[in-house]
Protein backbone atom coordinates (compact mmCIF):
# COMPACT_ATOMS: atom_id res chain seq x y z
CA UNK A 1 0.00 0.00 0.00
CA UNK A 2 2.82 2.48 -0.79
CA UNK A 3 1.85 5.84 -2.13
CA UNK A 4 3.55 7.77 -5.55
CA UNK A 5 3.24 11.57 -4.90
CA UNK A 6 4.68 13.90 -8.25
CA UNK A 7 5.61 17.54 -7.98
CA UNK A 8 8.32 20.06 -6.67
CA UNK A 9 11.78 18.94 -4.74
CA UNK A 10 13.21 22.51 -3.99
CA UNK A 11 15.88 24.25 -1.89
CA UNK A 12 13.91 27.40 0.24
CA UNK A 13 15.28 30.00 1.38
CA UNK A 14 12.70 30.52 4.49
CA UNK A 15 13.12 34.11 6.55
CA UNK A 16 10.66 35.00 9.38
CA UNK A 17 10.58 37.91 11.76
CA UNK A 18 12.69 35.51 14.55
CA UNK A 19 15.09 33.53 11.93
CA UNK A 20 16.34 33.03 8.83
CA UNK A 21 17.40 29.24 7.55
CA UNK A 22 19.11 29.50 3.42
CA UNK A 23 18.85 26.82 1.25
CA UNK A 24 16.40 24.05 3.28
CA UNK A 25 15.20 20.88 1.93
CA UNK A 26 11.91 21.68 0.90
CA UNK A 27 9.38 21.29 -2.29
CA UNK A 28 5.54 20.22 -2.48
CA UNK A 29 6.57 16.97 -2.90
CA UNK A 30 9.23 16.73 -0.27
CA UNK A 31 6.81 17.82 2.63
CA UNK A 32 4.16 15.18 1.57
CA UNK A 33 6.32 12.15 1.61
CA UNK A 34 8.23 12.73 4.38
CA UNK A 35 4.27 13.09 5.86
CA UNK A 36 3.06 10.64 4.24
CA UNK A 37 6.04 8.50 5.20
CA UNK A 38 4.98 8.06 9.08
CA UNK A 39 2.57 5.91 7.63
CA UNK A 40 3.39 4.08 4.41
CA UNK A 41 6.44 3.68 2.26
CA UNK A 42 6.41 6.60 -0.66
CA UNK A 43 7.72 7.00 -4.00
CA UNK A 44 8.94 10.35 -4.99
CA UNK A 45 8.70 11.23 -8.69
CA UNK A 46 10.72 14.86 -8.74
CA UNK A 47 13.49 16.34 -10.55
CA UNK A 48 16.84 17.89 -9.30
CA UNK A 49 19.93 19.17 -10.44
CA UNK A 50 23.21 17.92 -9.06
CA UNK A 51 23.72 20.69 -6.80
CA UNK A 52 21.15 17.92 -4.13
CA UNK A 53 23.76 16.15 -2.69
CA UNK A 54 23.76 12.83 -0.62
CA UNK A 55 22.86 14.60 2.45
CA UNK A 56 19.95 15.45 0.85
CA UNK A 57 19.18 12.26 -0.15
CA UNK A 58 19.84 10.52 2.83
CA UNK A 59 17.26 12.76 4.81
CA UNK A 60 14.35 11.15 2.53
CA UNK A 61 16.09 7.84 2.35
CA UNK A 62 16.08 7.66 5.79
CA UNK A 63 12.00 8.41 5.86
CA UNK A 64 11.47 4.88 3.73
CA UNK A 65 11.01 7.16 0.39
CA UNK A 66 11.78 5.76 -2.59
CA UNK A 67 13.83 8.16 -4.83
CA UNK A 68 14.15 5.63 -8.12
CA UNK A 69 11.90 8.06 -9.70
CA UNK A 70 14.04 11.45 -8.55
CA UNK A 71 15.29 12.36 -11.89
CA UNK A 72 18.96 14.18 -11.78
CA UNK A 73 19.59 16.81 -14.25
CA UNK A 74 23.40 17.15 -15.08
CA UNK A 75 24.96 20.46 -14.71
CA UNK A 76 21.66 21.34 -13.36
CA UNK A 77 20.13 23.51 -10.18
CA UNK A 78 17.75 22.57 -8.32
CA UNK A 79 14.67 24.28 -8.12
CA UNK A 80 14.90 27.43 -5.78
CA UNK A 81 12.40 29.36 -3.70
CA UNK A 82 12.91 32.36 -1.10
CA UNK A 83 10.45 33.93 0.93
CA UNK A 84 9.25 35.84 3.90
CA UNK A 85 6.63 36.25 6.37
CA UNK A 86 5.85 38.53 8.17
CA UNK A 87 4.64 38.74 12.05
CA UNK A 88 1.36 37.21 10.92
CA UNK A 89 2.91 34.14 9.72
CA UNK A 90 -0.27 34.60 6.96
CA UNK A 91 1.81 37.16 5.30
CA UNK A 92 4.07 35.77 2.55
CA UNK A 93 6.11 37.41 0.47
CA UNK A 94 8.03 35.51 -2.52
CA UNK A 95 11.40 37.15 -3.13
CA UNK A 96 12.82 34.71 -5.37
CA UNK A 97 11.59 31.51 -7.29
CA UNK A 98 13.59 30.27 -9.41
CA UNK A 99 12.49 27.17 -11.76
CA UNK A 100 15.95 25.88 -12.88
CA UNK A 101 15.54 22.05 -14.10
CA UNK A 102 11.68 22.42 -12.75
CA UNK A 103 10.93 24.13 -15.67
CA UNK A 104 11.23 21.30 -18.11
CA UNK A 105 10.22 18.68 -15.82
CA UNK A 106 8.87 15.49 -17.30
CA UNK A 107 8.05 13.52 -14.74
CA UNK A 108 8.36 9.70 -15.89
CA UNK A 109 6.75 7.11 -13.58
CA UNK A 110 8.83 4.00 -13.04
CA UNK A 111 7.31 0.90 -13.86
CA UNK A 112 7.02 -0.75 -10.85
CA UNK A 113 4.94 2.60 -9.76
CA UNK A 114 2.45 2.22 -12.57
CA UNK A 115 -0.13 0.10 -10.94
CA UNK A 116 0.12 1.73 -7.37
CA UNK A 117 -3.19 2.35 -5.95
CA UNK A 118 -2.46 6.01 -4.42
CA UNK A 119 -1.22 8.72 -6.38
CA UNK A 120 -0.63 12.18 -5.58
CA UNK A 121 -0.49 14.70 -8.11
CA UNK A 122 1.76 17.83 -6.55
CA UNK A 123 0.80 21.39 -7.65
CA UNK A 124 2.30 21.64 -11.48
CA UNK A 125 0.61 22.15 -14.65
CA UNK A 126 -2.74 20.50 -15.03
CA UNK A 127 -0.87 18.79 -18.27
CA UNK A 128 2.02 17.10 -16.83
CA UNK A 129 -0.51 15.85 -14.25
CA UNK A 130 -2.05 14.41 -17.11
CA UNK A 131 1.23 12.87 -18.25
CA UNK A 132 1.47 11.12 -15.21
CA UNK A 133 -2.30 9.96 -14.92
CA UNK A 134 -1.51 8.33 -18.54
CA UNK A 135 1.51 6.42 -17.77
CA UNK A 136 -0.83 4.89 -14.40
CA UNK A 137 -3.04 1.75 -14.41
CA UNK A 138 -6.26 3.72 -14.10
CA UNK A 139 -6.99 1.95 -10.98
CA UNK A 140 -5.44 4.00 -8.36
CA UNK A 141 -7.06 6.46 -5.95
CA UNK A 142 -6.03 10.17 -7.21
CA UNK A 143 -5.33 12.73 -5.00
CA UNK A 144 -4.51 16.02 -6.69
CA UNK A 145 -2.99 19.79 -5.92
CA UNK A 146 -3.68 22.87 -7.83
CA UNK A 147 -3.35 26.61 -7.36
CA UNK A 148 -4.93 30.00 -8.82
CA UNK A 149 -2.08 29.93 -11.68
CA UNK A 150 -3.13 26.27 -13.24
CA UNK A 151 -6.74 27.62 -12.08
CA UNK A 152 -6.58 30.93 -14.49
CA UNK A 153 -3.54 29.73 -17.16
CA UNK A 154 -4.54 26.59 -17.67
CA UNK A 155 -8.23 25.91 -17.51
CA UNK A 156 -8.91 22.81 -19.85
CA UNK A 157 -6.19 21.17 -18.82
CA UNK A 158 -7.07 21.14 -15.23
CA UNK A 159 -10.68 20.23 -16.11
CA UNK A 160 -9.85 17.22 -17.31
CA UNK A 161 -7.24 16.27 -14.47
CA UNK A 162 -10.49 16.74 -12.36
CA UNK A 163 -12.26 14.54 -13.92
CA UNK A 164 -9.99 11.89 -12.78
CA UNK A 165 -9.24 12.87 -9.88
CA UNK A 166 -10.86 11.14 -6.33
CA UNK A 167 -9.24 13.99 -4.16
CA UNK A 168 -8.76 17.49 -4.66
CA UNK A 169 -6.66 19.04 -2.22
CA UNK A 170 -7.49 23.44 -2.55
CA UNK A 171 -7.10 26.30 -0.02
CA UNK A 172 -9.99 28.77 0.34
CA UNK A 173 -8.75 30.97 -1.93
CA UNK A 174 -8.43 28.18 -4.39
CA UNK A 175 -11.65 26.93 -3.88
CA UNK A 176 -13.63 30.33 -3.97
CA UNK A 177 -11.83 31.43 -7.88
CA UNK A 178 -11.96 27.70 -9.10
CA UNK A 179 -15.61 27.59 -8.38
CA UNK A 180 -16.87 31.19 -9.00
CA UNK A 181 -18.56 31.20 -5.63
CA UNK A 182 -17.93 33.05 -2.22
CA UNK A 183 -19.64 30.93 -0.12
CA UNK A 184 -17.12 27.96 0.68
CA UNK A 185 -20.06 24.65 0.64
CA UNK A 186 -21.08 26.29 -2.63
CA UNK A 187 -17.64 26.45 -3.86
CA UNK A 188 -16.90 23.18 -2.74
CA UNK A 189 -20.31 21.74 -4.27
CA UNK A 190 -20.16 23.05 -7.56
CA UNK A 191 -16.07 21.99 -8.00
CA UNK A 192 -17.46 18.63 -7.05
CA UNK A 193 -19.53 19.01 -10.74
CA UNK A 194 -16.36 18.84 -12.37
CA UNK A 195 -15.78 15.71 -11.61
CA UNK A 196 -13.54 14.77 -8.07
CA UNK A 197 -15.22 12.45 -6.36
CA UNK A 198 -14.18 14.32 -3.00
CA UNK A 199 -12.74 18.28 -2.38
CA UNK A 200 -10.99 19.38 0.67
CA UNK A 201 -10.85 23.12 1.25
CA UNK A 202 -8.08 24.26 3.79
CA UNK A 203 -8.34 27.04 5.69
CA UNK A 204 -4.94 27.79 7.60
CA UNK A 205 -5.73 28.12 11.01
CA UNK A 206 -9.51 27.85 10.79
CA UNK A 207 -8.97 24.24 9.63
CA UNK A 208 -10.33 22.33 6.95
CA UNK A 209 -13.66 20.70 5.56
CA UNK A 210 -13.93 17.74 3.15
CA UNK A 211 -16.72 17.53 0.94
CA UNK A 212 -17.87 14.46 -1.10
CA UNK A 213 -21.56 14.20 -2.31
CA UNK A 214 -23.38 12.10 0.61
CA UNK A 215 -20.72 13.95 3.79
CA UNK A 216 -19.16 16.60 4.92
CA UNK A 217 -16.69 16.62 7.65
CA UNK A 218 -14.88 20.00 9.27
CA UNK A 219 -12.01 19.53 11.28
CA UNK A 220 -10.19 22.55 13.28
CA UNK A 221 -6.84 23.39 13.42
CA UNK A 222 -4.15 22.10 16.24
CA UNK A 223 -4.44 25.56 18.31
CA UNK A 224 -0.93 26.40 17.47
CA UNK A 225 0.00 29.58 20.28
CA UNK A 226 3.14 29.71 18.14
CA UNK A 227 3.60 29.32 14.06
CA UNK A 228 6.89 28.78 13.24
CA UNK A 229 6.64 28.39 9.77
CA UNK A 230 4.18 27.55 7.88
CA UNK A 231 5.97 26.65 4.73
CA UNK A 232 4.55 23.16 3.37
CA UNK A 233 1.63 22.72 5.56
CA UNK A 234 -0.70 22.20 2.84
CA UNK A 235 1.66 19.61 1.36
CA UNK A 236 1.94 17.77 4.76
CA UNK A 237 -1.54 18.36 5.46
CA UNK A 238 -2.21 16.16 1.80
CA UNK A 239 0.59 13.83 3.10
CA UNK A 240 -0.76 12.95 6.12
CA UNK A 241 -4.44 12.69 4.43
CA UNK A 242 -3.52 10.55 1.71
CA UNK A 243 -0.97 8.58 3.78
CA UNK A 244 -3.49 7.47 6.64
CA UNK A 245 -5.80 6.46 3.80
CA UNK A 246 -3.29 4.41 2.34
CA UNK A 247 -2.50 2.78 5.51
CA UNK A 248 -6.25 2.27 5.66
CA UNK A 249 -6.56 0.51 3.14
CA UNK A 250 -10.32 1.89 1.84
CA UNK A 251 -11.29 4.63 0.95
CA UNK A 252 -14.81 5.26 2.60
CA UNK A 253 -16.34 7.63 5.10
CA UNK A 254 -14.58 6.18 8.30
CA UNK A 255 -11.44 6.35 7.03
CA UNK A 256 -11.75 9.71 5.81
CA UNK A 257 -12.76 11.48 8.55
CA UNK A 258 -9.63 9.50 10.16
CA UNK A 259 -7.11 10.92 7.70
CA UNK A 260 -8.83 14.43 8.18
CA UNK A 261 -7.37 14.68 11.40
CA UNK A 262 -3.85 13.10 10.65
CA UNK A 263 -3.92 15.16 7.97
CA UNK A 264 -4.49 18.73 10.72
CA UNK A 265 -2.18 16.60 12.83
CA UNK A 266 0.94 16.83 10.37
CA UNK A 267 0.14 20.14 9.19
CA UNK A 268 0.68 21.43 12.83
CA UNK A 269 3.94 19.49 13.10
CA UNK A 270 5.24 20.88 9.81
CA UNK A 271 4.31 24.51 11.39
CA UNK A 272 6.00 24.17 14.91
CA UNK A 273 9.65 24.18 13.24
CA UNK A 274 11.48 25.40 10.36
CA UNK A 275 11.68 23.84 6.87
CA UNK A 276 10.94 19.84 6.95
CA UNK A 277 12.54 20.08 10.80
CA UNK A 278 9.36 19.18 12.42
CA UNK A 279 8.43 16.45 9.99
CA UNK A 280 12.05 14.74 9.53
CA UNK A 281 11.24 12.79 13.30
CA UNK A 282 7.59 12.57 13.43
CA UNK A 283 6.06 8.91 13.67
CA UNK A 284 2.59 7.19 13.57
CA UNK A 285 2.71 7.20 17.12
CA UNK A 286 3.20 11.24 17.47
CA UNK A 287 0.56 11.91 14.67
CA UNK A 288 -2.08 9.32 16.88
CA UNK A 289 -1.26 11.02 19.97
CA UNK A 290 -2.15 14.45 18.69
CA UNK A 291 -5.64 13.23 16.30
CA UNK A 292 -6.24 12.13 20.05
CA UNK A 293 -6.07 15.42 21.50
CA UNK A 294 -7.66 17.21 18.36
CA UNK A 295 -10.55 14.72 18.35
CA UNK A 296 -10.58 16.26 22.11
CA UNK A 297 -11.15 19.01 20.61
CA UNK A 298 -14.25 19.18 19.04
CA UNK A 299 -15.81 15.80 20.99
CA UNK A 300 -19.16 17.16 23.02
CA UNK B 1 -33.15 28.76 36.64
CA UNK B 2 -34.13 31.78 34.06
CA UNK B 3 -31.49 34.02 32.88
CA UNK B 4 -31.41 37.77 33.09
CA UNK B 5 -30.00 39.94 30.12
CA UNK B 6 -29.92 43.46 30.18
CA UNK B 7 -28.82 44.86 26.39
CA UNK B 8 -30.66 46.91 23.80
CA UNK B 9 -33.83 46.44 22.21
CA UNK B 10 -34.10 48.14 18.50
CA UNK B 11 -36.00 48.40 15.58
CA UNK B 12 -33.58 47.28 12.50
CA UNK B 13 -33.73 48.47 9.23
CA UNK B 14 -31.43 45.39 6.79
CA UNK B 15 -30.87 45.96 3.05
CA UNK B 16 -28.73 42.79 1.75
CA UNK B 17 -28.51 42.12 -2.21
CA UNK B 18 -32.01 40.33 -2.61
CA UNK B 19 -34.37 42.37 0.31
CA UNK B 20 -34.72 45.25 2.71
CA UNK B 21 -37.41 45.09 5.91
CA UNK B 22 -37.52 48.48 7.35
CA UNK B 23 -38.15 48.65 11.53
CA UNK B 24 -37.97 45.16 12.45
CA UNK B 25 -37.81 44.32 15.95
CA UNK B 26 -33.80 43.79 17.20
CA UNK B 27 -31.75 44.62 19.16
CA UNK B 28 -29.00 42.30 20.93
CA UNK B 29 -31.22 41.40 24.15
CA UNK B 30 -33.86 40.86 21.73
CA UNK B 31 -31.39 38.08 20.23
CA UNK B 32 -30.30 36.49 22.82
CA UNK B 33 -33.57 36.17 25.15
CA UNK B 34 -35.53 35.01 21.80
CA UNK B 35 -32.56 32.26 21.18
CA UNK B 36 -32.22 31.90 25.08
CA UNK B 37 -36.13 31.10 25.43
CA UNK B 38 -35.24 27.77 23.71
CA UNK B 39 -33.68 26.64 27.04
CA UNK B 40 -35.52 28.74 29.94
CA UNK B 41 -37.34 32.09 31.05
CA UNK B 42 -35.91 35.05 29.99
CA UNK B 43 -36.06 38.50 31.90
CA UNK B 44 -35.13 41.39 29.63
CA UNK B 45 -33.80 44.81 30.69
CA UNK B 46 -33.62 47.07 28.64
CA UNK B 47 -35.37 50.51 27.33
CA UNK B 48 -37.81 51.55 24.46
CA UNK B 49 -39.69 54.10 23.67
CA UNK B 50 -43.44 55.01 23.21
CA UNK B 51 -42.82 53.83 19.15
CA UNK B 52 -42.06 50.23 21.01
CA UNK B 53 -46.04 48.77 20.64
CA UNK B 54 -48.45 45.58 21.71
CA UNK B 55 -47.45 43.74 19.10
CA UNK B 56 -43.28 43.81 19.56
CA UNK B 57 -43.70 43.34 22.88
CA UNK B 58 -46.05 40.30 22.01
CA UNK B 59 -43.38 38.53 20.09
CA UNK B 60 -41.05 38.46 23.28
CA UNK B 61 -44.25 37.40 25.07
CA UNK B 62 -44.90 34.66 23.40
CA UNK B 63 -41.80 33.09 23.88
CA UNK B 64 -41.99 33.56 27.51
CA UNK B 65 -39.68 36.28 28.32
CA UNK B 66 -40.68 38.78 30.83
CA UNK B 67 -40.64 42.31 30.14
CA UNK B 68 -40.97 43.45 33.84
CA UNK B 69 -37.72 45.59 33.05
CA UNK B 70 -38.39 46.63 30.08
CA UNK B 71 -38.60 50.76 30.41
CA UNK B 72 -40.58 52.65 28.18
CA UNK B 73 -39.71 56.40 28.01
CA UNK B 74 -42.91 58.37 27.30
CA UNK B 75 -42.23 60.37 24.00
CA UNK B 76 -38.94 58.98 23.50
CA UNK B 77 -37.91 56.89 20.69
CA UNK B 78 -36.30 53.11 20.30
CA UNK B 79 -32.66 52.75 19.22
CA UNK B 80 -32.97 52.47 15.27
CA UNK B 81 -29.96 50.79 13.52
CA UNK B 82 -30.19 50.92 9.69
CA UNK B 83 -27.53 48.63 7.93
CA UNK B 84 -26.40 47.22 4.52
CA UNK B 85 -24.79 44.07 3.85
CA UNK B 86 -22.77 43.62 0.50
CA UNK B 87 -23.01 39.94 -1.81
CA UNK B 88 -20.62 38.76 0.77
CA UNK B 89 -22.29 38.89 4.03
CA UNK B 90 -19.29 39.48 6.38
CA UNK B 91 -19.19 42.86 4.34
CA UNK B 92 -21.78 44.99 6.46
CA UNK B 93 -22.00 49.46 6.35
CA UNK B 94 -23.93 51.23 9.12
CA UNK B 95 -25.82 53.67 7.29
CA UNK B 96 -27.84 55.15 10.31
CA UNK B 97 -26.96 54.82 14.46
CA UNK B 98 -29.56 56.77 16.11
CA UNK B 99 -28.93 55.70 20.19
CA UNK B 100 -32.53 57.63 20.83
CA UNK B 101 -33.50 56.70 24.47
CA UNK B 102 -30.90 53.78 25.06
CA UNK B 103 -28.35 56.95 25.20
CA UNK B 104 -29.49 57.69 28.51
CA UNK B 105 -30.01 53.61 29.57
CA UNK B 106 -29.95 53.01 33.17
CA UNK B 107 -30.61 49.16 33.76
CA UNK B 108 -32.96 48.94 37.04
CA UNK B 109 -33.21 44.87 37.74
CA UNK B 110 -36.87 44.44 39.42
CA UNK B 111 -36.29 43.06 43.04
CA UNK B 112 -37.09 39.61 41.80
CA UNK B 113 -34.19 39.42 39.16
CA UNK B 114 -31.57 40.27 41.68
CA UNK B 115 -31.04 36.60 42.70
CA UNK B 116 -30.83 35.13 39.42
CA UNK B 117 -28.37 32.52 38.92
CA UNK B 118 -27.67 33.70 35.24
CA UNK B 119 -26.95 37.40 34.15
CA UNK B 120 -25.88 38.54 30.43
CA UNK B 121 -24.64 41.97 29.93
CA UNK B 122 -25.22 42.63 26.48
CA UNK B 123 -22.68 45.16 24.75
CA UNK B 124 -23.07 48.36 26.49
CA UNK B 125 -21.22 50.70 28.39
CA UNK B 126 -18.96 48.80 30.80
CA UNK B 127 -19.92 51.29 33.44
CA UNK B 128 -23.00 49.86 33.03
CA UNK B 129 -22.61 46.68 33.13
CA UNK B 130 -20.67 47.02 36.57
CA UNK B 131 -23.91 48.93 37.98
CA UNK B 132 -26.04 45.78 36.82
CA UNK B 133 -23.69 43.91 38.81
CA UNK B 134 -23.81 46.26 41.37
CA UNK B 135 -27.70 45.22 41.54
CA UNK B 136 -27.19 41.54 41.43
CA UNK B 137 -26.32 39.12 44.70
CA UNK B 138 -23.28 38.46 43.49
CA UNK B 139 -23.65 34.61 43.57
CA UNK B 140 -24.61 34.56 39.84
CA UNK B 141 -23.12 33.38 36.67
CA UNK B 142 -21.75 36.13 34.66
CA UNK B 143 -21.66 36.10 30.82
CA UNK B 144 -20.51 39.47 29.07
CA UNK B 145 -20.49 40.98 25.40
CA UNK B 146 -18.26 43.81 24.44
CA UNK B 147 -16.52 45.50 21.33
CA UNK B 148 -13.67 47.83 19.85
CA UNK B 149 -15.69 50.86 20.85
CA UNK B 150 -15.84 49.57 24.57
CA UNK B 151 -12.29 48.23 24.43
CA UNK B 152 -11.24 51.53 23.23
CA UNK B 153 -12.47 54.27 25.30
CA UNK B 154 -13.28 52.62 28.61
CA UNK B 155 -11.07 50.23 29.32
CA UNK B 156 -10.84 50.76 33.30
CA UNK B 157 -14.71 49.79 33.69
CA UNK B 158 -13.96 47.33 31.38
CA UNK B 159 -11.30 45.77 33.34
CA UNK B 160 -13.25 45.81 36.33
CA UNK B 161 -16.21 44.11 34.63
CA UNK B 162 -13.79 41.06 33.16
CA UNK B 163 -12.55 40.25 36.81
CA UNK B 164 -15.88 39.81 37.81
CA UNK B 165 -17.04 38.01 34.27
CA UNK B 166 -17.33 34.10 34.01
CA UNK B 167 -17.53 34.05 30.50
CA UNK B 168 -16.49 36.80 27.48
CA UNK B 169 -17.81 36.57 24.84
CA UNK B 170 -16.11 38.19 21.89
CA UNK B 171 -15.20 37.90 18.12
CA UNK B 172 -11.73 37.30 16.68
CA UNK B 173 -11.27 41.55 15.88
CA UNK B 174 -12.51 42.33 19.19
CA UNK B 175 -10.14 39.33 20.92
CA UNK B 176 -6.91 40.70 19.24
CA UNK B 177 -7.96 43.94 19.98
CA UNK B 178 -8.04 43.44 23.73
CA UNK B 179 -5.39 41.34 24.48
CA UNK B 180 -2.72 42.98 21.74
CA UNK B 181 -2.05 39.48 20.34
CA UNK B 182 -3.00 38.02 17.11
CA UNK B 183 -2.80 34.92 17.51
CA UNK B 184 -6.26 33.69 18.49
CA UNK B 185 -4.51 31.20 20.72
CA UNK B 186 -2.42 33.26 22.21
CA UNK B 187 -4.95 36.28 22.52
CA UNK B 188 -7.48 33.95 24.44
CA UNK B 189 -5.01 32.95 27.06
CA UNK B 190 -3.69 36.86 28.23
CA UNK B 191 -7.90 37.47 27.95
CA UNK B 192 -8.04 34.67 30.72
CA UNK B 193 -5.46 36.71 32.56
CA UNK B 194 -7.80 39.68 32.83
CA UNK B 195 -10.37 37.41 35.03
CA UNK B 196 -12.97 35.89 33.18
CA UNK B 197 -13.05 32.07 33.89
CA UNK B 198 -13.64 31.47 30.26
CA UNK B 199 -13.42 33.63 26.86
CA UNK B 200 -15.32 32.02 24.07
CA UNK B 201 -13.85 33.58 20.93
CA UNK B 202 -16.55 33.99 17.60
CA UNK B 203 -15.10 33.61 14.31
CA UNK B 204 -18.23 33.30 12.01
CA UNK B 205 -18.70 31.68 9.32
CA UNK B 206 -15.18 29.35 10.73
CA UNK B 207 -16.92 28.81 13.92
CA UNK B 208 -16.13 29.52 17.95
CA UNK B 209 -14.22 28.32 20.46
CA UNK B 210 -14.07 28.34 24.27
CA UNK B 211 -10.87 28.64 25.96
CA UNK B 212 -10.46 28.08 29.87
CA UNK B 213 -7.77 27.05 32.12
CA UNK B 214 -7.81 23.71 31.86
CA UNK B 215 -9.56 22.75 28.40
CA UNK B 216 -10.31 24.24 24.62
CA UNK B 217 -13.25 23.27 22.57
CA UNK B 218 -14.17 23.87 18.94
CA UNK B 219 -17.35 24.41 17.30
CA UNK B 220 -17.04 24.90 13.46
CA UNK B 221 -20.16 26.69 11.93
CA UNK B 222 -22.63 24.78 10.27
CA UNK B 223 -22.27 24.97 6.83
CA UNK B 224 -24.94 27.13 5.62
CA UNK B 225 -25.00 27.92 1.77
CA UNK B 226 -26.85 30.70 2.17
CA UNK B 227 -26.77 33.35 4.68
CA UNK B 228 -29.59 35.48 4.44
CA UNK B 229 -28.97 37.98 7.30
CA UNK B 230 -26.39 36.92 9.87
CA UNK B 231 -27.53 40.33 12.18
CA UNK B 232 -27.78 38.95 15.76
CA UNK B 233 -25.67 36.27 14.74
CA UNK B 234 -23.76 36.85 18.35
CA UNK B 235 -26.40 37.71 20.58
CA UNK B 236 -28.20 34.42 19.55
CA UNK B 237 -24.86 32.70 19.61
CA UNK B 238 -24.54 33.93 23.63
CA UNK B 239 -28.26 33.38 24.36
CA UNK B 240 -28.32 29.76 23.29
CA UNK B 241 -25.14 29.10 25.22
CA UNK B 242 -26.00 30.88 28.50
CA UNK B 243 -29.69 29.48 27.62
CA UNK B 244 -28.41 25.78 27.42
CA UNK B 245 -26.39 26.29 30.36
CA UNK B 246 -29.14 27.29 32.54
CA UNK B 247 -30.84 24.28 31.46
CA UNK B 248 -28.33 22.39 32.14
CA UNK B 249 -27.95 23.84 35.39
CA UNK B 250 -24.55 23.65 36.34
CA UNK B 251 -21.38 25.65 34.26
CA UNK B 252 -18.91 23.04 33.98
CA UNK B 253 -16.32 21.20 31.35
CA UNK B 254 -19.47 18.87 29.60
CA UNK B 255 -22.37 21.54 29.87
CA UNK B 256 -19.77 24.49 28.06
CA UNK B 257 -19.36 21.91 25.02
CA UNK B 258 -22.76 21.11 24.76
CA UNK B 259 -23.94 25.24 25.30
CA UNK B 260 -21.07 25.72 22.40
CA UNK B 261 -23.29 23.56 20.27
CA UNK B 262 -26.51 25.11 20.62
CA UNK B 263 -25.22 28.40 20.19
CA UNK B 264 -23.56 27.12 17.34
CA UNK B 265 -27.34 25.90 16.23
CA UNK B 266 -28.52 29.08 17.04
CA UNK B 267 -26.55 31.80 15.17
CA UNK B 268 -27.43 29.49 12.30
CA UNK B 269 -30.86 29.78 12.13
CA UNK B 270 -30.22 33.49 12.85
CA UNK B 271 -28.28 33.66 10.29
CA UNK B 272 -31.38 31.48 7.74
CA UNK B 273 -33.97 34.38 8.01
CA UNK B 274 -34.22 38.24 8.46
CA UNK B 275 -34.10 39.89 11.65
CA UNK B 276 -35.20 37.45 14.40
CA UNK B 277 -37.66 35.54 11.93
CA UNK B 278 -34.94 32.29 12.46
CA UNK B 279 -35.71 32.54 15.89
CA UNK B 280 -39.40 33.02 16.20
CA UNK B 281 -40.56 29.48 16.47
CA UNK B 282 -37.40 28.11 16.67
CA UNK B 283 -37.89 25.51 19.47
CA UNK B 284 -35.30 22.84 21.88
CA UNK B 285 -36.18 20.55 19.80
CA UNK B 286 -35.20 21.83 16.66
CA UNK B 287 -31.84 23.08 18.38
CA UNK B 288 -30.77 19.38 19.62
CA UNK B 289 -31.71 17.48 15.62
CA UNK B 290 -29.20 20.75 14.45
CA UNK B 291 -26.65 20.05 17.08
CA UNK B 292 -26.84 16.13 16.06
CA UNK B 293 -25.88 17.67 12.85
CA UNK B 294 -22.78 19.40 13.80
CA UNK B 295 -21.59 16.93 16.20
CA UNK B 296 -21.65 14.74 13.12
CA UNK B 297 -19.33 17.01 11.33
CA UNK B 298 -16.85 16.44 13.59
CA UNK B 299 -17.23 12.63 14.99
CA UNK B 300 -14.06 10.84 13.91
Amino acid sequence: MSIVVVGSVAFDTIETPGRRVDRALGGSATYFSVAASCFVPVGLVAVVGDDFLDDHRAVLVSRGIDLEGLAVVKGGKTFFWHGRYGLDPNERESIATELNVFENFRPELPSSYRDRKWIFLGNIDPEIQLEVLEQSSGESFIGCDTMNYWIDRKPEGLREVLKRTDMLFVNDEEARFLSGKSNLVKAGKEILKMGPRGVIVKKGEHGAFLLMDDFIFYAPAYPLEDVTDPTGAGDSFAGGFMGALAAAGEPKGETFRKAMVFATASASFTCQDFSIDGLKNLTREKLEERAGELAGLVAV
